[in-house]
């Protein structure tokens, strides 16, 4: 039976831009497991509610629903044969800190690039939601938060030095294989992509070469996704 | 025969407060190898010419002169058995990653926390080099890197988000044993510790426990080294 997985959507279904969300999906394709996505809209937390979460990622395999993309990630690599998302003990708590770095650092980069873009891909009732929640957590208006484009991506950049560097020894985080971390990371940064914005790096960059190789795997998943256009 | 190692030193031999010399003395440590430290200051380059670099740290293993904190830790990893610093290969890769977070975000925070302590822990002739170096790699006086404490602190808490959350699941950022990452942010955070500086963390705090607990590590080797008192 495949896996159902319930990813955050646009107005249009199509549309497929959470960063975690991201991460999950890369980690299922990883594994090689069937699923089917279930566009979800940031209001509809009855439909998830079985999880204990009102957010996405949330899967139901086998009947198990399973919220948090780390959760999941988890789960699936101890359920499941298949390549390893994480190696060894060792590189599962190196990926966890990896993906918390994506989840503080990485995100409050990109957020000022990223959450006006949210607001013109949803509805009137998610937009809402979503203004309300946002700028309740930053303490800030949406646009005093987008107010600076220019020095927002100058940020990113500085940002992402670890990785910058990192990949231009290596072609994954991981080493010679992609593991989690680097689906941590690919999530992120697809969610500015998702949006219709562009990676403040030349193409020439690891970081930019690393992000097209990822676009390519697992049959060019993520290169097919649908992404918006403004 | 055991390993020379050249660590940087205060204008008093006993004071070590290089970030990138700890990393190099906590991996000598994990291995279990044999080592001699001799102190050496900025402006003594003539004394390591053999090894390529200008910096420290630097070893010199049975003839083998070897510079960079990087490059020493995979040698020995590779030439000497016990306790491996990194894991399996992708962790050496996510070690490889939180080392230039380290070298990159943590310095970056910790800087104006630590310049001016450095200024005041070494002799005449290196104040000279130190000043005009750093202040030419950051574009501004060290009075201006260092004019605000107190936002500085703030920062510092804010970049070791992704540790503060990791080390509250885990002893280690290494996961249940402590691995070369372990030692690279390790080493980051004793270079203000050594400078007389306080960590920005309460004593409960995950980074604070886990600091105490690499102090605790190898006989005490850390705990019982000199630090600054001003």
């Amino acid at each position: 039976m495949s896996i159902t997985f319930y990813d955050l959507a646009g107005a249009e279904n199509g549309l497929r831009f959470s960063p975690y969300c991201w991460r999950t999906k890369m980690a299922l394709l990883h594994k090689g497991l069937d699923f089917e996505t279930v566009p979800w809209r940031f209001v509809e937390k009855d439909v998830i509610a079985a999880s204990g979460s009102g957010h996405v990622p949330v899967i139901v395999d086998n009947g198990n629903w399973i919220a948090d993309s780390w959760e999941i990630a988890t789960y699936l690599d101890r359920t499941y044969a298949g390549a390893s998302l994480f190696g060894d003990d060792t590189s599962r708590a190196l990926c966890r800190f990896v993906t918390t770095w994506c989840d503080t650092a990485v995100h409050r980069a990109i957020r000022p690039l990223a959450l006006l873009r949210v607001m013109q891909v949803i509805d009137e009732e998610c937009q809402a939601y979503f203004r309300e929640s946002r700028e309740r957590m930053l303490g800030m208006t949406l646009d005093e938060a987008c107010a600076d484009q220019a020095a927002a991506r100058v940020a990113l950049v500085e940002t992402l030095a670890p990785a910058e560097q990192g990949l231009s020894q290596a072609q994954w985080l991981g080493g010679t294989d992609p593991c989690y971390a680097d689906y941590a990371l690919f999530g992120s940064l697809k969610w500015l992509h998702a949006l219709g914005g562009s990676i403040p790096f030349p193409p020439d960059s690891a970081v930019s070469k690393w992000f097209e190789r990822i676009l390519d795997l697992h049959d060019g998943y993520a290169r097919k996704a649908e992404t918006a256009d403004f």
